[in-house]
Parts: C-alpha cells; structure tokens; sequence
C-alpha cells in the first residue's frame, strides 16, 4: 500500500466548516492497523441527500443499501469504511449493512434508512462487523465542525494523497460552502469506479432539485475520468445539504437562484474527479483528450473515452513518444462515425495529422516537448459536426503493474 | 525490436508445400535492416480468395484495396510488406496501393486486382513505393514451393517468434492440404487487430463458399483472442484455393462434403490465433475464459471480453494472485445480464465463489498454484442460461510496458 506519491498531487485546501456538519474519522481495525479506516458524518434533522453508483451489475452490499434509501431523500448520518469493500459477499454483506447502519442509527437518533453507507477495499471478504460496530461510539463522541482533512485521508485505499475541493456560492444575498472529499486510483472508469466522493452543503435543497444538480454534475467530471477502464462495484458519490444557513427558500422546481450553487458544486465534482485521475494508479502524467467535430457530444465523449482507455495510447504517452498512429487507431476502433480523410489529430496545440494524411513539413519536436511534461492535451477532430467533449486520464506505467500485481498482499 | 522471445512461445511444424502455391520473400529494405521484410505467393490462374478484415473505422489503405479487390473471388498474387502499414497515408496510400499492386501484375501476368496486398508496422509513414517496386522482380524470380517458414518470418514486426500452422482434410477421396501463417502480437482484439493471417489450400472451393468457411471459423478464432483492447487497422484475413489438386467437385452452395476441409480451415485458424495471444506481448501467461450460463452466445463472449481486457484481472494474473474480486467486478462491467447473488467464479477447476458468495472453506493454495503455471484457465458461471464461450487473452506484465513505451524508437 505504500507507493510514491503521484508526482501529479496536488495539496488539500483549507477546508472549513460546513454549517451542519459533523465529522469524525477513528480506527476499527477492519484491514489497515495504525490508521484511520472510519469516516463519520452526522447531520441535523431535515437533511436533504442526493446520489449517483456504480453501474456495475454486481455492486456491493452497501450500494443497494444507499439506492434503497435514496428515494426518501433524506440523511441523518454516512458511515464510510476502507480496507474492506462489501462486495460480493452475499447475505453476509446485507446482515452487514442492517448492523451498522442500526448501530450507528442509534447513536445519532434516527432511523437506519437515514444511515448512508459505504465501503471501498478488497472484494469478496467478510464485513467484520463486530469490531466495526465497536468502534463506533467512540468515534461519534469525537464529531466535530473540523474533520474533513482527516476525512479525506481515512477513506483512502491505493491513493497516494488525500483527495478535498471545497467552493462558497450564493444564494440570495446568503452565502453557502460546497465542500468535498473522494478517493479512487484504479478501477476507475464511468460509471464510478473504485471511487467514492462526499459532498456537502449548509444549502437548504429539496432532495429532488439536489439530484437533478448533482447528476448534471457527475457527466463531465466523474464519468468523464478513466484510469483503467475497470468499473468498480462500490462507486458512490452522495452529496448533503443541511440547511443550516438561512437563505431564501428553494422552489420545488429548483431555478435560476440556483445558478451560482450549481456551477459550485459542479467545480467541486470537476476538481475532485480530476485529482482522482492525477492519483491515477502509477500516474505520470494527466492527459486531457479534447474531442471536437463529432456528430454528436455523446460520440465526441465516447470517442474520448476509446482513446483514453487504450493501452497503446497510454504506454505511448508514459514514453512521450509522438504516435498519433495509435490515435487514429483508437479513434477508429471506438465505433462511432469517423471517417479516415476527415481526421485530425493534435497534441499539446501541434496539429500533427489534417484531413487524414501527416500535415506537409510536420515537425515532431514541439509535440515531444509537450509531451515530456506533467500534463498532455491530445486533440481530435472528426470533422463531421459540432459534437464534442473533453475525457481525462493518466499514463499506463510500470508502476501499474506493480501496484495491481500486489494490492491483496 | 529485439525482444524476448515469449515463454509461451511454439516452434513451427513441418510446413510442406501446398500444390499450386509458389512463395517467397526479399528484403526490400522499407524499414527494417539486414531482414527479409517483403512476403508473396503467386497462385496459379482459377485461385479463388476469401477474406475477413478489421472493423477499426479508419483502416489502411491495403485494406481498402483488397475489400474492393473481394467481390470477384478471384487471386493471383498476395503481397506482404513488415515495418510500414500504409495506414493514414491519404492519397499517398492509395497511389502506392495502385502502384505495387500494378508492378505485381505485371511481373504475374494478371490483373492488378487479383494481386491482394497487405502492410503492417508504422502508422502514418508514406510507404517507399520505388523500394518496394524495385526488390519485387528479384524476389518474384525466387518462388517457389517450400517458403511458408520464410514467409512466417517476414511478416513478423513486434513478434517474438514466427506462426505457422498446417491441417490436411479428405474432400472425396482426394487429400488436400490447408496452411497458414500469422503475425501479430500488439493491438489484438477483435475484430482483427494488428493481426494478418495467410492461409492456402490446394482444394477447389468455390469463392462464395470458401467465405462463408472463414467467415464462420473466425467467430471463435481471432475474433476471441485479445491482447490489449485495441484493435489495428489492418487486420487483414485471407485464405486462397488454388485449386490445383483434383478432387470431386464442390457444388456452388458447399455441403457436407466440405465437414472435413472446414473442420480443418477452422482448426488452423484456432492453432494460429492461439499463437498470437502466446505471443502477446510482455505475456508470461496463456489465459482462457470459460463463460457459460449466461443469457446467449453472444452474452457470453462479451463477457469472456470484458474479463479478458480488464487490466486488474491481466494484472493479478500477472501475480498468480487469486484475486476473484477483480473477475465479479470484470463480469459486472460488461453491461450484459449478470445477477450477483447467481453468479459463480472458478479459477483452473476450483469454484472460489458461488452464487454470489465465497464458497465455505474455500482453499486458495489449488488455485495459486494452478495460476503460477503458465497456462490459466478462469471460469465464469452466470447461472442465467445456457450462453457459453471461450475467450484467449493473456497476462498484463512490465514487458508490456517496455515494448509499447518504445516501439517507434
């Protein structure tokens, strides 16, 4: 578990208090000894909750547990912990769900449908409960308004930094705090994989206008980042709003006083999503694939996403060798419309290929420059109409290999 | 280029003449040095051709050519240059295509399009056409019956060893030969990436018939082999009849009378692309899907895909570690029916999980040492239907990393 800090890490912002929230972390032992593997937040009645999981079709017990609860959109506590994922461990898993969500339900006085959960770590092993439960009132009796850096680092599995973005907005004359915490390195691939994030906000949103932002939110940030193109079973990204601070009141229907707190949020998932891919498992370099003259956003974003999650894509870039040989064949394997004698591929502002053929004189040296730095812009032009979308991703290095050849052991 | 020859690797059987197939090989210098890098056969008047070819949107112009080539079913000439794809070449492409194929015709005395073309190596270099044009009358001069381990060879680009394989069929009483070679190594997935696979036969199929042949015998062949998810664009499958050994005639809707000969096309076809992902490359370990119970055939595959390309799997693997967590999450991704709580994992014979949880008293010692062999067999039961299929893919290694981080240098 102890690999080199990303050269690509960014550090944690001050993070304050979020008006209504109380957060603490503490140590149960599930897998990691001497650390924190628990992560609490406990918020006041009238919480509202909104969530987006995994599409994987064999998701951990703790997300059907989340995606039950949901729909009453209502939230009295999380209970995150790492080291041990849930998944797939079958009616033990559930039993698991019901015991700590009931534990924790009555520490905080509420009910265990108002419990939120999650779990992130090896796959396939027994939640042990008991010690989990233990644990918890000791770690209750800590809360407090200042938690979110120990947050952000007891949720943490394979990532090399503790991951935090934190934004104000405003509502009517009220100023409100959008803070966020995520974890995720690998497995990491939309929807949601191996990565949970946390948010939340002393707003006062009904739970459906909450979900509406946070959906919006989560296309081009956290669907639109991929290490591995490994889908995880657990990921989860839930966002609270306590409605501590007094602001003018919320419509049903949500609207444009909501402008501000909705561009916030979505900075909030977009900064997130991105430190996730600079911890990008064996991560090198970050590379953003821009996608322009697709038919559609929807193909411009699977375009992106077919040359992001190829291998001979990524191993050229970790050697900062100027292949667009091999973008043309991601490009073309993606199976959206392309056509050869339209094509043109960029990188780092260097158009190297036009309309399908090497631009006359091409000189490679300013493209090898870019891309011996920390961060890679690729560009891909379809020429066939206005779709496009941007996709983020890392290198594929022999850090990798080492990582994912040792997690278990 | 000088890679370690794969652990996996198979020498080369016997190769004996196929009557009416005339072959050789040259150097011609178009990007390699002091090695044969020019393949080609010369069939006699009446050859008929079937050919399979990538899906990538953006193929080579070789590819081009030969689908236009494919509707007469007819062949006199195949040529093969190793070092340079023609691919992304624009108008340059399709000029050096026209130009080959025509100096070909020539020396053959046929039409330019019955010469079949195929080029692999470097995307996006314009081919050196007066090179290429200039070595062909030396080596057409050369051909003769015995070249398939030469031809094996000069094919080859990132491949550790040369790929050939030969079957014999009864149609009637007569007894015809069937034999192939391949490259490939890289960028294998389907449909047919950086992969070329020649076969000839000496039986007299009619074109049609000799398509549906292949067509049928690549489904669980090379489009079930992968490497790395990519896929090249040049994959490029033929097969030609030379028709030069007497046997009772074939009508032109086939028939029973082809069960041999197509028992034996398609095992050729399996032997070769098993080669390929012996040879994929970094790969220390041979790896074989097994899905079954799933909703359909084709459910099946896709999933056997999604398990095959995962890079944690190809990773843990790598590790000989029996990591089944990684096989639920590979399974899951796929977006095919798959239910949690009805799905089991095995891996070389052992069940580890089943029906959604781990099997009671599960001893992972049998399954650590299956996977520290060099050949790994991995089940997957959905417990859904009755959709079964196998897929090849082989492991995730540094040695990946190392070719692919520096193969145009």
């Amino acid at each position: 578990m102890a690999h080199e800090v990303s050269p690509l890490m960014l550090p944690l912002p001050a993070m304050p208090p979020v008006p209504g929230v109380a957060i603490a972390t503490g140590a149960a032992g599930i897998r990691y000894k001497a650390r924190e593997d628990v992560t609490m937040m406990v918020f006041p009645a009238g919480t509202t909750v909104a969530g987006v999981f995994t599409r994987n079709q064999c998701p951990g017990a703790p997300v059907d547990w989340c995606r039950a609860a949901l729909p009453a959109g209502r939230a009295r506590a999380l209970l995150v912990n790492a080291g041990n994922s849930n998944v797939f461990t079958g009616r033990a898993g559930r039993e698991a769900c019901a015991a700590t969500a009931g534990a924790m339900a009555k520490l905080v006085g509420c009910k265990p449908k108002e419990v939120f959960l999650a779990s992130t770590g090896v796959i396939g092993e027994k939640l042990p409960t008991e010690k989990y439960v233990a644990a918890l009132p000791g770690i209750v009796a800590k809360t407090g308004a200042d938690g979110w850096h120990a947050a952000a680092r007891a949720i943490m599995t394979t990532d090399t930094f503790a991951k935090g973005a934190t934004r104000t907005a405003k509502i009517g004359d009220a100023t409100v705090t959008i803070s966020g915490i995520a974890k995720g390195s690998g497995m990491i691939m939309p929807d949601m994989a191996t990565m949970l994030s946390f948010l939340a906000t002393d707003a006062k949103i009904p739970a459906p206008v909450l979900q509406a932002i946070l959906k919006r939110g989560i296309g081009p940030s956290f669907n639109s980042v991929t290490v591995d193109s490994d889908t995880s079973t657990s990921d989860t990204v839930l966002l609270f709003a306590t409605g501590a601070t007094k602001h003018a009141k919320v419509p049903a229907e949500g609207g444009p006083m909501l402008r501000d707190f909705t561009r916030a949020v979505h900075a909030v998932l977009m900064e997130l999503a991105l430190m996730v891919a600079r911890d990008g498992e064996g991560a090198q370099k970050l590379i953003r694939i821009d996608v322009t003259g697709a038919v559609s956003a929807k193909s411009a974003h699977r375009i992106g996403m077919s040359v992001a999650n190829s291998p001979l894509v990524k191993t050229a870039i970790a050697a900062a060798d100027a292949n667009w040989g091999r973008i043309v064949m991601a490009v073309g394997k993606a199976g959206e419309p392309a056509e050869r004698d339209k094509l043109s591929i960029g990188v780092g502002g260097t158009w190297m290929a036009r309309e399908g053929e090497l631009v006359p004189g091409y000189d490679e040296a300013p493209v090898t420059a870019h891309m011996q730095g920390r961060e890679v812009v690729i560009q891909v032009d379809l020429g066939l109409g206005r779709g496009k979308a941007s996709v983020f991703t890392c290198d594929l290095t022999h850090a990798y290999i080492d990582i994912n050849g040792s997690y278990r052991s």
